[in-house]
């Protein structure tokens, strides 16, 4: 049986990744999830994660979402996949290095070490960067009713922004960047466009 | 204030290292723990890492308890060692080398750099290895109602202990390796006598 499509969406807070993510997904009849959380271990795991009252280093977070992301790759994602069934994830591994690395420092020599121990051979055949201007993200926030980010945030999702950037330029071919900051519509529309030659299982 | 010493026991099951480790620990008055565990986030992922009806793949064992460490390290073993608390471990990094990177295949290189990742730069100050011979672990196993190792138990644990003394000799002046098949008494005798010069906050 040929081997199921592995798609990945990233991008920051309000780049709009899951909302395109779910879309594609159901397009295609693919296993949406988003990390972390996919596993009765994974939504356990995310508990602590979000537990705001936990004060907990950027290391111990990097080395949560990678415990989520090893279980999740060996009990939902490969097993998917070998079945034939395509695979839509809303965050992957490139959210780790983006967040915890770029963005809080955690050394990236060693986190793309314990990626590696996490996903061993399980790549995305394309990861979908959604790139969005900080300002643009940050009206997006309070059109939401979300809080604007505060200045130090901004300086942490700059990082992460760069972070993804530098990704997708060292991925080359495995990525591809759209602009984020256009309308839903238009994005959707330069993802269907690409993604339309990819070879789903399902339509 | 002088920072507080910093001592673990390794040593596979059965090598006599837990009644080893408290003994030393209420000995001298040190914060004794034992690793996975010592935190409420660590006694939740140590829920999920005896649960035997999860199948879980070493590497999100790997993962889950590197991402306790790296918890433990900096809500409890750095506080204390920094506010001159001696600190006794039953298991630490070295663990997670021998029993899923020599034991169970996880690759070495990236497993050192996760653990990296984990524990920076807090590492003991004395590493003491109670070494067993297999058969004797067995034969204590037998007598104390546990179950025998099973053949391919043995060939694990076979591994185990391998590791444990590659990693002795590896770190030198950093371990001591003291044969934990002589008697309860003699062994406590030879870690006495290795402990009594270092430098204990408490006698």
């Amino acid at each position: 049986m040929r081997r199921g499509l592995f798609l990945v969406f990233e991008g920051i807070d309000a780049s709009g990744k899951s909302t395109q993510a779910r879309r594609i997904a159901a397009m295609h009849n693919a296993h949406f999830a988003f990390e972390p959380g996919d596993s009765a271990l994974g939504a356990d795991l995310r508990h602590w994660l979000l537990d705001a009252s936990l004060h907990m280093e950027p290391e111990t977070e990097a080395l949560l979402m990678l415990s989520d992301r090893s279980h999740h790759v060996r009990s939902v994602i490969e097993p998917n996949l070998e079945r034939g069934r395509d695979v839509v994830l809303d965050r992957y591994f490139a959210s780790t290095l983006a967040y915890q690395g770029y963005g809080r420092g955690v050394d990236l020599v060693d986190l793309r070490a314990a990626t590696e121990i996490a996903i061993g051979s399980c790549l995305p055949d394309l990861t979908i960067l959604l790139d969005i201007d900080l300002d643009v993200a940050n009206e997006r926030r309070a059109r939401d009713a979300k809080d604007r980010f505060e200045s130090a945030d901004l300086d942490f999702h700059a990082r992460v922004r760069e972070g993804y950037l530098e990704l997708a330029d060292a991925y080359g071919d495995q990525w591809f960047i759209i602009d984020g900051s256009k309308s839903e519509q238009d994005v959707a529309a330069a993802i269907d466009d690409r993604v339309a030659d990819l070879a789903w299982s399902h339509g």
